[in-house]
C-alpha cells in the first residue's frame, strides 16, 4: 500500500508527451532510485504502456478514469487501466470536475479492482464530502494557485491543517498548486502532508532534471 | 491517403480491453492480410501503443481526442495521438457527444497534425453541418439503432442515400449501428457508402474470428 | 423555517406547463388549505412568477440554480430566485446531475440568501456527502424507480431507514421516486421521512385533482 | 417576422435582475417607442413573464432553451417560453455552448412552436455549419471580445463581412462582443449586418437610460 506520494502530472503539456514523456520520466525514474524513494508520474494516456515497459520504480496512475464499462466510445475504462498495469488514478481534477455520482462510481470502481484512487478537493469542505467515500488519498489543489508558482503550503497552510483530521478516517492527504521548490515540497511535508503533485514547475522547467532532484530530494528526507 | 474503411471500435466493451484487445486485433490484423485490405480499429486508449507495436497491417484510431494542450488534466491531446503512431481519432460519437466548438477545433487539429477525422452524425441534417469543416470521413450511424443488430443500411438506406451528395466536397461518408453481418456490409457499399463502423456484433460475438471473416470479407468484394 | 415537505416536481411536462401548471398550482393550493398543510411546487422558471402571483399559499421552488452571477448568459440566477419570491432550490436531481463543486456553491449561495435548499441524493453514500454541506433538505431519489410507479418507499425501505441517520445534523430527509399513492406518503413518513417528491403520478394523472387530494390526505395526518 | 434587431442581453448581472430588470426594461421601452424601433430583451428566465406584463412593445426573448420534454427536471422547456410569450430564444451563446445535436433539436424546436432561433457563432466556421439549419438569426460574437468595450465591429470587420454571404440563405446576422457605443452600432449596421447583441456596456453602465438612447438612436438611422 502506498504511503506517500510525490506526484508529477504531465497534464497535456507538449513537452510531457511522447519522447518527452520518456526522457522526462527516465530522469524521475533515476532520481527515485537515487534517493531510495518511489515516484508516481501520470501521463497522457497513450503514454503510459510505454512509460510502464520502459522505466523500472515509477509508480503509474491516470489522469482520470469513466467508471463505465460496455457501450462508451471515447471514454478511459478503469479494466484497461487494470490489464496496462497501472496503479491508480487522479479523479475530479479541478481541470477535470466531475458529478458527485461519477466521483462515487469511480472510487468505488477503483476499489474494486485492488487500484489506488486520488480524488482532488478544492477545499476542506469538499475534502471531507468526498472523505465519506474513503478513496486512499485526497489531493487538496486550491484552483486560483495551479500553474502560479505560489506554492499552496507557503498560500494556505491553514487550508491544508484543517484537511489534516481526515487522516482519522485512515485517508492520506496530498496537496497541489503552485509547488516549485524543495522548499515547498518541505513545508507541506512539515504540515504534515503525505505528499504533494508537481506540474508546470517540473514539465515545463528550464532543467527539469535539477528542478525533479531540488523537489524529490526535499521529499526523500520525510521518508 | 485512406479512400475506405472498415472501422473496428472496441468501446469499453470487457472483451475488448487489455488481452482481448490484442488478441481480436491480431485476427483482425491476420484476416485483413489475406483478403488485401486494410482494416481500422479503434480500441481503449491504453490498448493503442500495444496494438501498433504488436501488430503489421491495423490502422489504429482513437475514439475521441480534446482539441487542447497546456494544463488540461484527464485529456486526450492530440500530439499524444500523433507520437503514438495513431491514424487518426473518431469526434462526436453519439456515446460521447460534442460541442460545436469541440468538433472544429478538432477537425482543424488533426488536419493540422497530418492525422485522419472521422466525425460522427447522427443524421443527414447534422452531417451536413459537420461537412462544412471538410473532414477526411463522416460517419452516419442513427443512435437509435446503436447495438440492436438491425443495420442501418436496411433499416434507413435513403438516409445513407441523401447522404451522399456530400461526396462532391471530397469526404468520404461511412455508415454505423447494427452492421452484424456480411449482407449489412455489402448493402452499405452497394448504396455508395465508402465503408462502415462495427462494434459489438464483432467484439460480443460468440466467434468473434469468424464474424470478422464475414464481415471483411463483404468489404473486401468493394475495394 | 420548513419542516416538513410534500413538494410537487411539474418537471418539463406539457400537462404543467403556462395554463396547466397554473391550473394544477391552485387545486394544490386549494387542497392545502382544506387539510391545513403547506403545500410545495418546483414549476418551469417562466411558470414561477405567475403562480407566485396567482396562489395564496404555495411554497414555490425551483427546479435547479447556477451559483453564479455576472457573464453567464442561459443561467438560473440565485438573485432572480429570491428577487422573484422563491423559496429555495432543488440541486442536483438525477435528471441535472451536477459536479460536486457546483453542489457545493449552490448550497452556499442558497443559505446566503436565506432560500431553502433541497439537494436530491441517488442513495445513502452521495447523501452522507452531501450532509457535509448542511443542506435544508437532502432528497434521496433512487434514480432506477424514478417515474415507475413503484415506490422508493415501498421498494427500499432499508435505503430510507439508513438515511435517517443525517438527521442528527438537522438535516431532514425526503424521498422520491416512484411515490404515486396515498399508501406510498403513508409509508415514507412512518418510516421517518420528512417529507416526499412527488411527479409524474399527479402531473400525468388522468384526475389530478383527486390524485392530489389523496396525496395530500395522507401527508396531512403527520403534520 | 422580425428583419433586424437590438438586443440587450441581461444575462446574470446583478443589476439586470429583479427590479432592476424592470426598471432597465422599461428604459428599453420609452426609448424604443420614442425611436420608433423594436427591442429586444433576453432577460433572467424569472423576470421574464414581468417583464412582458409590465411592457409594451419589447421583443422578449429567452437566454438559452433546453429542446426536451417531460423527466426533465431543471430544464428550460420550450413550450413553456411559447405559453409565456416570449419571442424566441438565443442557442449556444458562448457562455452557454451546446452539443451539435442541441443546437439542431433547439432550432428545429423553436421553429415548430413558431419562435425565433438566434444562433451564436464564435467564427465565420462555425456561422456557416449553423447556416445548414436555417436560423431566423446568427450572431457572430467572437468570445473573446466579450465584455472588453473593444467591439467586434471595429476590431473585426472582415470577419462580419464574411458572414453576410450567408444572408443568400435568408438567414440575418447579428454581431456582437464589445459593442458600447453608438459608433460601434453604426459600423455594424453600415458591414451590412441585421443587428447588435449589447450587454454589459448597457447594464454595467453608470447611466444606462443615456446608454440605451446612445446605442439605439444610432440603431435607428438604419431601421
Amino acid at each position: 500500500m502506498v504511503m506517500a506520494m510525490i506526484l508529477f502530472n504531465y497534464k497535456a503539456y507538449p513537452e510531457a508527451i511522447g519522447k518527452g514523456a520518456l526522457r522526462l520520466s527516465r530522469y524521475l525514474d533515476e532520481i527515485g532510485e537515487e534517493f531510495g524513494v518511489k515516484i508516481s508520474v501520470s501521463p497522457q494516456y497513450l503514454d503510459i504502456p510505454t512509460i510502464i515497459r520502459e522505466t523500472r520504480n515509477l509508480e503509474v496512475f491516470s489522469q482520470h478514469v469513466d467508471p463505465v464499462k460496455g457501450a462508451y466510445t471515447g471514454s478511459v475504462s478503469p479494466l484497461s487501466l487494470k490489464e496496462a498495469g497501472v496503479s491508480g488514478s487522479l479523479l475530479n481534477h479541478s481541470e477535470r470536475k466531475l458529478k458527485i455520482s461519477s466521483i462515487k462510481e469511480g472510487v468505488l470502481t477503483l476499489k474494486d479492482l485492488g487500484l489506488t484512487s486520488i480524488v482532488c478537493a478544492e477545499d476542506e469542505l469538499i475534502a471531507s464530502m468526498i472523505s465519506k467515500l474513503s478513496p486512499d488519498f485526497i489531493a487538496v489543489e486550491p484552483p486560483e494557485l495551479i500553474g502560479t508558482g505560489i506554492s499552496v503550503s507557503k498560500a494556505k497552510p491553514e487550508l491544508l491543517e484543517r484537511t489534516l483530521q481526515l487522516k482519522e478516517f485512515k485517508i492520506r492527504i496530498l496537496c497541489g498548486a503552485g509547488i516549485s521548490s524543495g522548499e515547498d515540497v518541505e513545508r507541506a511535508m512539515e504540515i504534515g502532508m503525505d505528499g504533494v503533485l508537481v506540474s508546470s514547475s517540473f514539465v515545463k522547467s528550464k532543467n527539469p532534471k535539477e528542478k525533479a532532484l531540488e523537489l524529490i530530494e526535499a521529499y526523500s528526507k520525510f521518508i
